[in-house]
Parts: C-alpha cells; sequence; structure tokens
C-alpha cells in the first residue's frame, strides 16, 4: 500500500481518532449491546463519549475529531451523540487494529500525515490536567521527524489486577520533567494473579490503557509490516480511493474481508523492543485512569458520599455504607445494607455484592439461553429512525411512544392484524395512510386500519415524539410488511 | 342499647367478621394506605383476604362472610376483590372496637344472634388444617348456652417476640383431645424483651392472633360493660334503626362519634378472669400464624428453594441465598449476595438487609417529610370509579390507563390548559363531550378539546380500560372543574 510521508514539524497539532465501536454488556444492564456504555452518562450527566472528547481539548478541539463506530451501533439516541463529530461507520466489527487502519487511511486522505491520538470512548480519568500533560508529552514525541514513535499510555498500577494487559518498560532514564517517557520493552497479555504480583513487585510495568498516539504514516508502517493480512485489505481501500471511489464505499467493498484483531495483539506487541524503524515509547500515565470494565471499578473511580455511598437518581438510604445505587426516576431505597452494586433500570435490575460485578456475564449468559432480550436492547429500543420505547403491553392493545429524529423515515409498511392510533406530541410528522399524506403538529391523532399503507417520516428539524395505540388481535413486531426502507429491511 | 337474647344451640353454625380496614405501610412498597396488604397476593396467587376467607371454609362458606373495611380503603381494586362479599364500609378509621360493634349489630339484624367468627384480613396461616381444628373447637364453645364464651386464638411462642401482645392462660386442665381450650387469666401489652423472654420461660402465655369467636350478644354486651364510650355510639345506631332507617345510613350518621381503640385494648383486656358474665377463654393454636408484619416475617413463613430463597415474579439470581424477592414483570438479578428482601413494584425499589425490615416506617417517615406520594399510592392510582396508571409523564403530554369498573362514573369535567385524545381498547365506553353522547368500544378513539365538558361513564358489564394521551401546557391533576360527581367530590 501507498502513502504520504511527512514532515510536518509542529509539535502540538494532532487529530484524534476516539474507538466507539464496542458493544460491552460488563457494564448491565445500564450498558447493552444496542446502547453501549460509551453514549450513556456514568458519571454526572455527559456521556463517556462526550468526556472522552472534552478532556481532549484544548489539545484537540472537537472538529479535529472523528469517531469511528459500527454500523449496529449507529442508531437512534448514539448517532444524536455522535452528531457533533466526523464519523467513521464500520460496517461489521472487526477489532481495533482495522478500525485504526481505516481511520489513519481517513485522516491521510484529508492531512498531510497528521499525528493521531487514538483512544477508546469508554474509559474514566479523574485527573484530566495530567492527562492532558501526558497528551501533550505524548503529541510531542509523535511529531518528531528523526524516530518514528508510537507511544502508548501506561497507567501505574495501583494493585496486582489481572484484568489488564501490562506493558514492560526500561525505568532506567526516566525522568519526569525532563524525559517523561520510556522505552517499551514488551507487551504482556492479562496474566495471572501471582505474574501480576510480580510485575508489580518489579516496578517497571504499567497497565495498556488502550490510548496510543502516532503519525498516520507510522501506524500504516506498522500494520504492513506486522499485520499483512489487513494491510492487503487496506490497500485494497486504498486503491479504490486512489480511483476516485468515495472512501466509505470503498471501506463499505472490502472492509468484511479484514482479520478481527485489535491494534495491541495484531501489531503492536510484535514490534520488537530493538527495531530499527519504529521506535515503541511510553508515557507513565498517573491520570486516575479506568477502563470502566465493572460496576465494582465505576464504584472505585466514584467521588463517596460520607456513606462511602456513590448515589446517583432517586434514592433514600438508611444505615447503609459502601453501595453504590445508579437509578433513575423510579425510588430506590435501601436499609442496613452494604457493599453492593444496585443498577435500576426501566426493564431490568441489577443487585451484586461487591467484587462480584464481574459476573454480570454470567447473568447475560442466562439471559441468551432463555431466549430473553434484556441483555441485547433497553425499554427504549434504538433504530435507524430514533427509537420506541413500549409504555404497556397487554394482550389486546400496546402503548409505545415513537421517537423520529430529523431526518428519519420508518419503512413504508401494513400490519395485517392491527390498527394503530398515532396522537401526536411533539414535532412535525409528515404521515402517509393509504392515498393521503399529511403533516401532523402536536395535540393531533390519526387512524391506521389495519391492512392500510402507512408511513412516518420526519422532515421537520425537530424530533417527532407520537403515543401509538396498537389495537389487535396479535400484537407481535414481525407483523409487518415493508414495500418501501430507506434503511434497507424490506420484506422478503 | 337492646338486642336480641339467643339461644341457638347448633354446634357448627357461623358468620364470619373480616376486618379488612387496616391501611398498614409495614409492607412497603408493595402495601400502601390506597391499597395495602390484604388486597395483595403475597404468597400465590391469591390476595391475603381471599385465603382468609377460604380457609374458613368448609366450615363458614363466601355467603356467611361479611368484610368490613374503611371508605379510604373501598375504591378501584380492593372493590374488585370485595365483589363476592357481603360488606360493611365505615365512613372513617375508628379500630377495631367499633368496627366489630357495628358488624355484631348487621349480624343481629339479619340472624337470631349468631356465633361471629371475628378476624384480621391479613394474616398467614399454614397449616389450614390445624386452623380449621381450633375453628371448630372455638365455635362449639361459643355456642355453649350455659356460658357466655369469648374465644381467643393463642399462638404458641416461637422466640420472645416483641412485636406481639401476649395472653396469659392456666394451663392446668388443659387436654388437646378432650378439653382443648383454657381459661384467660390476663392480657399483655407488647412487652419488652425481657418480659418477653420470661414469658417463654413461664410456658402459659400466646400470643394474641386478634382472631375471636363470640355471640354477636356476647360481644355487644361486653361493649357495653366495658367500654360504655362505644356503647353510646351503638345503641345510637340501634336506635335508628328500630325506627325503620338502614343499616348504612345509621352508622354514616353516628360512626364518626365512636372512640377509636381497638377490641383487645378497649374491651378483652378488661374482662376480669374471674368475670361471672363472660367467660374469657383461649383455644391454644399451633397453625403457622404470621401476621406478616414485616418483610422478615414473610420470609419466615415462606417455602424455601435449595438456596433458601423465596421468589416470586421475574427474577435470575446467581451464588444467592437467604433472599426474599418480591418481583413483577420487571426483570430483578441478584449476583453473589445473601440475606436481603429485595421488593420490586412499578414505582419503588426496596432493598433491606433480613432483620432490618421493620425500619420501613423510617423509610415512610423520609417519603412524608419529602413530600413524596410513593408511601400512599400505587403507580396504579386507586379511585372509586377504578383507577389510573400514568404510563408516561413528559412536559407537555401524560400518557395514562384508565380503568372504569362496570357501574363506575367519572365526574362530569373539564380541563382548562390540556386536551385529551382517548383510545377505548377495552369494554363499552359511554363518553360525553360537549353536548355529545357516544357509545364507544375497542379500536374507537374521540379527541376532548381543552375546556369541553366530559365525562366517561361504564353502562356495561365489562370493565373499560382506555388509552388516555394529555396534551397541554400544564398537567396537574389539579388542573380539573367537575360539574357533576356521584362520589361527591365536586369542584367548590
Amino acid at each position: 500500500m501507498s502513502h504520504q510521508e511527512s514532515h510536518n514539524t509542529q509539535s502540538n497539532i494532532a487529530y484524534a481518532i476516539i474507538l466507539a465501536g464496542g458493544s460491552g454488556t460488563r457494564l448491565w444492564p445500564l450498558s447493552r449491546q444496542s446502547l453501549p456504555k460509551q453514549f450513556i452518562p456514568l458519571l454526572g450527566a455527559e456521556t463517556l463519549l462526550e468526556t472522552t472528547a472534552l478532556r481532549l481539548a484544548p489539545t484537540i478541539s472537537h472538529e479535529n475529531i472523528t469517531v469511528i463506530t459500527s454500523k449496529a451501533s449507529a442508531t437512534g439516541e448514539a448517532m444524536v451523540h455522535l452528531a457533533k463529530y466526523a464519523k467513521i461507520i464500520e460496517p461489521c466489527a472487526r477489532g481495533t487494529a482495522p478500525a485504526i487502519g481505516i481511520a489513519a487511511i481517513n485522516a491521510t486522505q484529508q492531512k498531510n500525515d497528521p499525528v493521531l491520538v487514538v483512544l477508546p470512548s469508554d474509559h474514566v480519568v479523574t485527573q484530566v490536567a495530567d492527562f492532558q500533560t501526558c497528551l501533550n508529552a505524548a503529541i510531542a514525541l509523535a511529531n518528531e521527524r528523526e524516530t518514528r514513535h508510537i507511544v502508548c499510555f501506561g497507567i501505574t498500577p495501583t494493585y496486582p489486577g489481572t484484568g489488564y494487559g501490562y506493558i514492560k518498560t526500561d525505568l532506567t532514564s526516566y525522568n519526569q520533567t525532563h524525559k517523561p517517557y520510556v522505552n517499551v520493552l514488551a507487551f504482556k497479555e492479562k496474566p495471572d494473579l501471582v505474574t501480576a504480583e510480580s510485575f508489580i513487585t518489579e516496578g517497571n510495568y504499567f497497565w495498556n490503557a488502550g490510548i496510543f498516539v502516532a503519525r498516520a504514516s507510522t501506524l500504516l508502517t506498522a500494520i504492513k509490516s506486522y499485520l499483512p493480512e489487513l494491510d492487503i485489505v487496506l490497500s485494497k481501500i486504498q486503491q479504490d480511493i486512489d480511483d476516485g471511489i468515495k472512501f466509505d464505499v470503498a471501506v463499505n467493498s472490502h472492509f468484511a474481508d479484514a482479520p478481527t484483531i485489535s491494534m495491541d495483539h495484531g501489531v503492536l506487541e510484535k514490534i520488537p523492543s530493538d527495531s530499527a524503524g519504529i521506535s515503541l515509547t511510553l508515557v507513565p500515565a498517573d491520570i486516575g485512569w479506568s477502563d470502566v470494565g465493572s460496576w465494582d471499578s465505576l464504584y472505585d473511580v466514584s467521588n463517596k458520599d460520607n456513606d462511602a455511598n456513590v448515589i446517583s437518581g432517586n434514592v433514600l438510604t438508611l444505615n447503609s455504607t459502601n453501595l453504590l445505587i445508579n437509578a433513575g426516576k423510579r425510588l430506590v431505597t435501601a436499609i442496613g445494607v452494604d457493599d453492593l452494586n444496585v443498577i435500576d433500570t426501566p426493564d431490568a435490575l441489577l443487585i451484586t455484592k461487591r467484587g462480584e460485578s464481574q459476573n454480570v456475564k454470567a447473568i447475560i449468559e442466562l439471559l441468551q439461553l432463555r431466549g430473553s432480550k434484556e441483555h441485547i436492547e433497553h425499554l427504549t429500543v434504538q433504530r435507524p429512525w430514533g427509537s420506541y420505547t413500549v409504555l404497556e403491553d397487554a394482550p389486546s392493545f400496546k402503548v409505545k411512544r415513537i421517537n423520529v429524529l430529523p431526518g428519519g423515515r420508518l419503512s413504508l409498511q401494513s400490519h395485517e392484524h392491527r390498527s394503530e392510533h398515532w396522537v401526536v406530541v411533539a414535532g412535525a410528522a409528515t404521515i402517509t395512510c393509504g392515498e393521503k399524506q399529511v403533516v401532523m403538529h402536536a395535540n393531533e391523532s390519526i387512524f391506521i386500519p389495519a391492512r392500510e399503507k402507512h408511513r412516518l417520516e420526519n422532515h421537520g428539524t425537530e424530533t417527532i415524539t407520537l403515543i401509538e395505540v396498537q389495537v389487535g388481535g396479535y400484537l407481535g413486531e414481525d407483523d409487518i410488511k415493508r414495500y418501501d426502507d430507506v434503511y434497507g429491511r424490506l420484506s422478503k
């Protein structure tokens, strides 16, 4: 593959690539496949994605951030959160190496071999000023013209955690003020406890925060050298672009052929510490970092009240300590309990003993076994055009709140077994019912008889909210015949 | 006051008076003032009221049961549960002595001085056959013509509980087969722990189950002798009846003048053990009884699974033991927790450590202090005509499910600030809107503009279910002007 060489010497110009394609359920029931934790406010009012972007400022402003996410995640509420960023939508999930590869190609199209800051969208950093100091040091290194650096962020371990990858370094020449970085000797996968303890004892190991900084060309060179099967795919994409095909189209044509692998495992681990071409460097980062991989770790990084509780939402506690309670509008009360995580959502509640929250995955497996959906979708179900929430589900009727984003178009459809009553409560809804098309506003309603073709569209600038009352003998989501759909979901 | 003397010698004919006027919140959040625990299924599918009635069979059939409840409780869902019984509605709450007084007068009107079995509606008895044996023994005693018995049920204490009243007895002549009853020596109010322990050691003390059996005339005589201030009120009611006034009307005229006092405290405790007129007798009752005064006590009397858990509803547990989980449709999951009560309702969740559930009252006080309603009403709010449930509450719109019982009539009303869209999903709704009156069935809808007078009535035999979408700038329940109301709730 070809890419442009660069000799940009500005020390602080960089662009961020935020990786937001994860679909983790470790923070279930708040995080679910269809709206994972990066799109959810966990600490305070902002989503983790938004706080990730905010902590890059003032070094990297919003317009220099590109978010990469998967097609599966790029629906409804997630799209609202992504609206202000440049976006790359992966057509399918292939891990971080392919995602970073196409992001580097995309950046190279737009800028002359920029320095890229690649970072996950779903981590917590409590010491933002320290993060920014590290960030600027890393960007300065990546900007050097004499050496091709890939600069990792290394978190000083606070305990022998077995849930993190470790990076072994050479600390001999480290000086926080004058040389705030070290050479990487080796990457170590998640260790067992004994190994982790030995890492802590040795003292020159850091947690791999999954944040790294390098020129686009350096990342692509590393992929070419150490992950040739991905390079083949990236080269095809680059060739299409060189042939005048749009970036998105080129990605959609070839991305599925990429191997599923992470940047750490597929590329970085393979770079020898004495590599002549690429210098693997680490900035020790004591920044109050957490990957928020469990409710226990969210508790650890949160501010506690006088009872050592971390409380959000409508909560009353009595004689209770060391609680993480994440509630919403619904009242949650606790009496005489200690060391619990309590996560309340509209359709699912989780209670775990502190220290047991990693077993959420076992609950997810049980839900899969019984064919439930609570691990996949929230009560508010995300759709390409917006979202819907079932407010009431009875044998002979169903009530939904439907939100349609500006530009959103539901398919032209009909139902065999149910009629629908629509009451618009916000926005301007363009409604097709049979041969008729009307624009309806708040406080107007329409009846859609069974078997009538109908469609709901938002040609306005405000989100439409509509209450739908379905009446019929069968109310399953599969009673739908689609005649036209802009999202490619036609009935066969 | 006057009443008829009786010399009925049949040994097993009796009538039951079930006291269902309690508005307890000790089992909050499932039990609330507007729908207390007797009207809720706690163990299995039946309400406690229904299981109370079922365990009286075969001795006392449904048609020989009268339920006394308060006007405040006799709404919506409670009325559905009460439909099959004769009812006495207390116009206000005055404790058990006045309730039993009017029930005795009512019974005397209908039967010739019947034996009455008076019992609470909200207790659990797990050994039903043993209960029935005790019941028949008590009825036989109450039927005796030579002695006027008031027969109490005495529960053999299993621990020195401080939450119960105790009854001291003379066990010397007790024989389970030939003389399964004993003389009462004294009533003891809820003791402190040391006193309770001494009661257990002495061995002749029983818990007062609040169940007693006596002829109506005996109860009225006892009230006359020991609670004359109540007798004055009962005499006025009797006089009205003798003058041809209907029982309900007479009760409504005078009941508020009755003292607020329990039968135990106001009457039974005052009867000397050597009373010539009335013999206080106790049937020792080892019947698996609980007054279900707390979530802890519900756990104690419930069947446990292999993990010693008591689970109902949509629940998944993992490595968790000694739990009481009471859930509904919403998924409740627990990981690695022990010794908890978890009570999940649509608008409030309670988690308590086992042994702490009596502190629910402190949570109720906190809710009162902050002006909340979760301790008073359920999400489904009971009304004289049925109930409503808020499905969605947003600044500019509100969605409700409204259920109107057969015969129910909402007031003729109008709203200044909101319009309403009604979609009927079940039943036949007689709807007045302005000058127009229509009968609407499932899948029909109507628009009620702001300021239009309207009314909803059920002249059918099936409960109406209707989805209401309110749209307007102000959606408070107080934006209502009532022009006519069968339940006496007119606007001033």
